[in-house]
């Protein structure tokens, strides 16, 4: 990545988890890095990575990592990233590039320019559309991101020389890459991710909650277990999601409030509610052909 | 199931779809039933079934198709059930069992007092807790009651040997077979089926209504497909359901909108939410271990 050429010889993971460490294997299988050196909150994790063969070597902190670096990846809770930025801001290099997973962005930008200061013009921020229940090195894979969404929310400040790098290395991974705003990534990925995220959580809380919550799920069957399968995820990383995006996901929710209060009334209008079930049929299964 | 044996002789199919078509093939696997008539609303739908050996033959009506019969499963939705009861009425045989295959209870043991009168101590109430997206005879498989659930309501008036072999027949599909009364049954089935069915397709519906529909869907991820996969289900059966057990989805709405209210209170309390997030998660993945 430094200079003319493509070739990352030094790549650093900080968060090697199920994003970041499937970013270093895609990579390692697409012949594109050279080492790859990990950092992060969990030194079982981190050995388990290196065991695994995701990364070759393990540094004690983001900073000792990111020195001599071509490319930096951050895939941690997008919470950690201010610390994380300021950490890296007198270790990285003039040429290096720094991009990350976190799943919002205004955030992640806000912390970036904070900690970074004038070198957040190296940071191309990137939001990878596959996350999954699995968290942890265990569960990174080289064919995460094979055909999945990057979707890149690069700073007026980025140059395009590097915003076209780090899309490049995304596609790389196997990702349709493309790009938009930062505040219109957030309001998207808040209605068609944060909120059903919260929708789950909620009611697998709500049934376990209940003093007949035995019965209520021995009784619950597969629609169940596919509509709650994100309740699955990892409780940090979507509190740090909803708490960045909390304006955007509040509104979500009452609009969505607001959608069940009519489909409630509907309840009492047999063919009304027969049409937005079809509706809604035929635009999951328009989506499901076209995807 | 005349008699001392309980060999079917004549097995009658009332709405040859996924459930009853399955609960066919089911029976002739376990060769447990000799010759299956079918009937319904779609005679391309019969003919299917026939052709994909599901039934031996297609009667023009439930009435015709009930002479002789030894055991008649109505599978239709549940808003049918009045009329087709009606119709068995005075053409079944004082030893003809009845069973059905509705997802609620209570409107369909009222529709067989009303149209079966006395007779309704020969139907035995079941729900085979066993649907998917997928509906018609195409989608009918042998299997499709292995390690499912089916649930009986029996009535006051059945005889326990009637419920008893109503129950050895699902059982002979592969079902585990369970009996509670039939207000449970509404009330649990709300909570852990009606209410997430409910949610899924207003979240669908919700976001096909918008300007920007195109776009949301286009960067909607596996999360979304799982979580709106009960929104692909049949719009009529769903409708059917949803205005039989009103009254308990009702309270499933208003108690999941005061759930809602309060996660959204926790957006501002991160410690809270993760904590909400965790136990979710905790319960989810332990009730995933043991089913």
């Amino acid at each position: 990545m430094t200079g003319a050429g493509s070739r990352i010889e030094k790549l650093v993971v900080i968060g090697v988890g199920l994003i970041g460490g499937s970013f270093a294997l895609a990579l390692k299988r697409a012949r594109a890095c050279g080492h790859v050196v990990g950092a992060g909150r969990s030194r079982a994790n981190l050995r388990r990575a290196r065991r695994l063969g995701i990364i070759d070597s393990i540094a004690p902190n983001a900073a000792a990592a990111a020195r001599g670096a071509d490319l930096i990846l951050v895939a941690a809770p997008v919470s950690h990233f201010g610390r994380i930025f300021s950490s890296l801001k007198n270790s990285i290099s003039a040429t290096a590039l720094i991009t990350d997973g976190g799943s919002t962005k205004r955030d992640v930008i806000a912390a970036a320019r904070k900690g970074l200061g004038k070198k957040s013009a190296q940071f191309v921020p990137a939001h990878p559309i596959a996350g999954a229940e699995k968290s942890g090195a265990a569960a990174a894979r080289a064919d995460l991101y094979q055909g999945r969404r990057v979707v890149l929310t690069p700073l007026r400040e980025n140059s395009k020389r590097d915003v076209g790098k780090i899309g490049k290395t995304w596609a790389l991974c196997g990702a349709r890459v493309s790009a938009m705003g930062a505040a219109e990534h957030d309001a998207v990925l808040a209605a068609v991710s944060h909120l059903p995220h919260l929708l789950a959580y909620a009611l697998v809380h709500d049934v376990a909650a209940r003093k007949n919550s035995k019965q209520l799920f021995s009784f619950a069957a597969g629609g169940f277990r596919d509509f709650t399968r994100i309740a699955s995820s990892h409780p940090e990383m979507w509190r740090d999601i909803c708490v960045a995006n909390r304006d955007r996901l509040l509104g979500e929710v009452s609009r969505f409030s607001r959608k069940l209060r009519q489909v409630k009334k509907l309840l009492g209008h047999p063919e009304k509610l027969e049409k937005l079930f079809a509706e809604a049929r035929e635009a999951r299964d328009k989506w499901i052909r076209s995807s």
